[in-house]
């Protein structure tokens, strides 16, 4: 009995010093994890475009998180994020993608997906992550999760000038996810459209549609995912592409490249923000406005001219005002729009090569990144004051966690 | 010399147990730690009204994450979502609020915002949580991050039968956060909508407008945030408040209420949700039909027969469909109208009070709540097709965390 009750006092005091040991030991990693929790929902990942690195803030207190580096080329990259917002997908010029993990800043994989490419998108289900790739020139698709192969898509066309029927790769570009899990994509040396079935396992290319237009460069699609909208770079009209009927690709708004040119610095983008309910506001190539159609029937209306070239136009998310970001002449411009009186109504010279504004979730803030300025600068959108500014090096693109939520964002 | 080298082979010494020490213990924790992690932004909190409890639920996974309890009145309950959705804010039907952390899946702060209400709201710039509280008569505004009161504003009216100038509360209903950080609600008892200056530090009501339609009983924002339609109990018509001019309420639609008249089980809920660019849905008053109206110009569009009386009608976020849940008589069912052909293609019948049918955000999957069947079903929306249960205690509402972007929801 003794010998027990000494055995169980030992057992105790044991005990309680391990208990102490863990609980002292154990504090520094609880209260350092308390302090570096956030969520995932409201983050943005600004891409240093030299340095090979993404800065992650956090926009709901605009706060700085952290910086990850290593992350390859990113002269041209792009960042997708998985539906939870729990990994952001950087995706560089030479088709390196990097996932990273939002909760701890920590880079989890790595693969070369291609030689060069031109961005990607993250399958409506959230299990895949499709390239779209220059060089070799295909559409491939990762597993999400792994970032393991699961399926390359070669986008070939007939050589015209062979006559053994043999095929040439074509540069793929415009990449979106549709509803349905569907994946469309532009060839940019084939004219062509071209849909894939994602919910299937041997990912069918399901429709070709050829002699679209020249040169398609870059396409969107319509927020709600209806409408995939290809423009090109050497015909005089953009691409509409019904998801709801798949059966034809309609030549519309037949005004793009139009008028005095301007120097072209950079092909603008094309991306659903620009669509703001009823209007969509496209830059154009090589004039000095920005081009405005009816959605209701993909009619023009009245350009609106702005201060120079414009490279992107962001419009707020509740429709009532567009950001214009000047390239070339002008560059450190941003030219707002006021969308109900179809008007400039306030110029920002938010400094050295200021480029890419992008909303916070609700459009009460704006990110503008200075490439040569070496900063990023957050706007109240209502009083247009600088509310905070973070130091960056070369910074570009700027994407708001909410993509994960948005077609062919 | 010799000294120093011993002392320094002890301190090497000591940082290599000291570093093995630390990861041995570490281990454990990360590990731990490592299991328990998971993005935020699209988790779904649905409300186990009976228990006072909620799940919470991965949707990128499907997968149940845990649940909070302790949250007291639930018979009629909302959940909002801070921008990064970190928090989700439960308040029950007295008007309770549970602040519940989404990464710990604890309950970190709860108190009493009143004694009866209906519902609340995030401010646009995710400082503040409104309520809109039946008793007292008032909209309630805490603070976001430590729910302390910071400000009451009483829903006072003119008592028309005294005749020494006193007041009376009237019920707040339909409460929506607005771009320009505004807060528009309607006074049930006073026929008035009143619009708040969230931004300003006093919360002045800058808007006051009466005489607007009979007993105001919900209202919705349109996803862009520019439309306000208040619904009417005693009124045949809606109530419609541009915010871009802020200048009056037009009457609109006037088909509400009209019509052979079927029990009115409970009074439809008036969501942005119901939106699908140029048309909206909405669950009519005692009529067995879904009613469509154009957002052009509010033009009443054929109304769509369905099963019953409607609840919610919900759009699909891709706008293709709108999902109805049918109340009383047929309650079991929910009933799927395919927007392109607006007939209904599809009835579910999805079990024991079927209701609230909710889709993950790029709308791939819905969740239905079964409030006497003891679960949540999980159905695929291209195959109609359950994909998943969940078993919960009287599940009603149900929450995703994409809401923490959309105006008014």
């Amino acid at each position: 009995m003794e010998r027990k009750r000494v055995v169980q006092a030992r057992m105790r005091r044991f005990a309680v010093k391990a208990f102490l040991a863990l609980l002292i030991l154990g504090l520094p990693f609880q209260s350092d994890a308390e302090e570096r929790r956030w969520g995932t929902a409201s983050l943005v990942v600004i891409v240093e475009r030299q340095a090979g690195s993404v800065l992650i803030i956090d926009s709901s207190r605009h706060e700085l998180l952290g910086r990850v580096s290593g992350l390859g080329n990113l002269t041209h990259a792009t960042v997708k994020f998985s539906p939870d917002a729990r990994y952001a997908y950087v995706i560089g010029r030479e088709a390196q993608v990097s996932k990273i993990d939002l909760l701890t800043l920590k880079l989890v994989k790595q693969v070369n997906g291609g030689k060069l490419g031109i961005g990607g998108v993250i399958s409506q289900d959230g299990k895949y992550v499709a390239l779209s790739n220059y060089i070799p020139g295909e559409v491939r698709i990762l597993d999400a999760e792994t970032l393991e192969l699961v399926k390359t898509i070669p986008a070939l066309y007939a050589d015209q000038n062979a006559k053994n029927g043999s095929q040439l790769p074509s540069r793929v570009a415009g990449l979106v996810d549709a509803p349905g899990n569907l994946l469309i994509f532009s060839l940019m040396d084939a004219n062509s459209i071209w849909v894939v079935d994602a919910g299937k396992k041997e990912f069918p290319v399901i429709k070709k549609f050829v002699d679209v237009g020249k040169t398609p460069y870059d396409a969107l699609i319509s927020p709600d995912g209806r409408y995939y909208l290809a423009g090109f770079l050497d015909s005089n009209w953009m691409g509409l592409l019904d998801t709801w009927r798949l059966d034809r690709v309609t030549p519309i708004l037949a005004e793009q490249g139009k008028g005095p040119e301007v120097p072209l610095w950079k092909i603008p983008h094309l991306k659903g923000w620009a669509i703001t309910g009823r209007l969509a506001f496209l830059p154009a190539l090589k004039r000095e406005v920005a081009l405005v159609y009816s959605t209701l029937d993909w009619t023009p209306l009245p350009p609106i001219p702005i201060s120079g070239t414009a490279l992107y136009t962001v419009a707020r998310p509740d429709g009532r005002q567009v950001w214009v970001d000047i390239i070339g002449k002008n560059g450190d411009l941003i030219d707002i729009i006021d969308v109900d009186s179809m008007k400039v109504i306030k110029t920002l010279n938010a400094g050295p090569g200021a480029t890419h504004p992008q909303f916070t979730p609700k459009g009460e803030a704006a990110y503008i990144s200075l490439m040569d300025g070496g900063k990023v600068v957050v706007y109240d959108t209502t009083t247009f004051q600088a509310l905070k500014e973070f130091p960056a090096d070369h910074p570009s693109g700027i994407f708001f966690a909410n993509r994960a939520h948005k077609f062919g964002m």
